[in-house]
């Protein structure tokens, strides 16, 4: 039986793309898993049995790719997209997993012009607050929602293959547009990692930051945890999808101003009921 | 050998009285636990085996009791702290394990006046979202923290008893004094209580409620984790600790701004300093 794929290029080694790559592998997906990420990511990802093969430039590892996937943060797109379109082989599928959908599909327009219906715009629903090779797993993607955001260019076979790969990593596919993805997502992702962000550096910059490395419980540990992410990913996405986060942070400094005055003014029946605006969806959350 | 303890009362069988009941049981610290709380977790205590008996009433779960745990939410502590005082045994201990502590104390003083060296007010650093006797476990204080604070007037073998147990539950027992646990749990687990509620209640009645109940990943569940926690008990710690935890508020407001104005005025550098203040102590918060 042939793989889904021949060779499958995946350009950035980090979290996301060495565990796409890892999976990839993993499942017999593609006959050759090579890879392409500045140093030391790309001889990490070699070692760790990631990719068959780390390339020495984004060229070789595209040769006779036919499937590319781009794994580079969000900001990095637009470059990496140019010189993907000045060697992309003939018929080849270009996907990615960036966190915002809307920029990344007009960079593909930019730099892939009349090809840009061979890319396939994804967002898988997986990582950690971990970043970099050494934290990549070839489980990331089991029973993960995956994204997938076709623009009207978009061609139905490559959308069609891209997805089928997802779904052969045990990932559920999704289909969405980016504007409503990139509004889901700055409601429910993006704007809640400046709020874990935020938690942590009141806390870290606070008369207590040394004691409560010791003394914190599950709660404060849990409502942090994402605030450990990479401070430059998040600032670019964040930054990419700046109008549905501060919309986000608009709703969320609202119900935060009516909490802290019930608080400040001893109101115990409107605390109650606007904390219960919260538990009422968060128990509905299994 | 003998037990720790003779008769051990636990009034109130929710998640925490009943947690402690059951490991006390299950180490054979006691030779008999009995427990008393409203109806319905009176019955649901001995069914699920968290005690050996239920007690009508609270002078019936005290008689010979030689230590007694009040394990009711903060502001019911003073009512109980009366009726407490109405029945104690001659030289029985009586302990607790609200989330705040200065009031607790006072109440203390309060109803037992000159036997109030006999109280020892405690804290585990344990629990989650969920609430009542079926939720209790006879494990949730092993490794975990538990914060006593002696005031001026507590026995020292009361102190010491009440550690005793602690550490023999398998938890690790830190001293710090009423006023200090306050203001450092208002930080660590009161007002990221309410972060955690009001991010929830920001998504839940945004217009992405439904859809983030089916797309939410990893990050806004454990972000909000603890904001699907008992509004009830939740309002009434922080109006019980409310100086600590508006002071821990306007710190997180601070935060939140500077970051709001740094995504709207596109001001990366800054933006990318403000989240590493963040990341820098949530990444040795291990």
């Amino acid at each position: 039986m042939s793989a889904m794929f021949g060779r499958v290029a995946v350009l950035g080694l980090g979290l996301i793309g060495g565990s796409f790559a890892a999976a990839v592998r993993r499942a017999r997906l593609a006959e050759r898993v090579v890879g392409y990420a500045p140093p030391p990511d790309g001889a990490a990802a070699v070692e760790l049995g990631l990719v068959d093969e780390t390339c020495a430039d984004v060229a070789a590892a595209l040769r006779g790719a036919e499937l590319v996937m781009l794994a580079a943060p969000v900001t990095a797109l637009p470059a990496l997209f140019d010189e993907v379109a000045g060697c992309l082989p003939e018929a080849a599928i270009v996907t990615d997993c960036a966190s915002t959908k809307r920029s990344v599909l007009a960079a593909a327009r930019a730099s892939l012009g009349n090809r840009a219906g061979r890319f396939v715009a994804g967002h898988p629903i997986a990582g950690s607050e971990h970043s970099g090779p050494r934290a990549a797993r070839a489980t990331l993607f089991e029973g993960a929602q995956v994204m997938v955001c076709p623009a009207a260019e978009t061609g139905r076979q490559p959308c069609e293959r891209v997805q089928a790969l997802w779904r052969a990593l045990g990932a559920h596919v999704v289909l969405l547009d980016a504007d409503s993805h990139d509004r889901l997502y700055g409601e429910l992702s993006h704007w809640p990692h400046a709020v874990a962000f935020a938690l942590s550096a009141a806390v870290g910059t606070g008369a207590h930051a040394e004691d409560a490395l010791r003394f914190a419980g599950g709660g404060l540990r849990d409502t942090t945890r994402i605030g450990a992410s990479s401070p430059t990913l998040w600032a670019d996405i964040l930054l990419d999808n700046r109008d549905a986060v501060l919309e986000s942070a608009q709703a969320f400094e609202r119900e935060l101003r009516s909490m802290s005055a019930a608080i400040r003014e001893g109101r115990r029946d409107d605390l109650v009921a606007l904390l219960a605006r919260g538990s009422d969806w968060r128990r509905r959350l299994t």
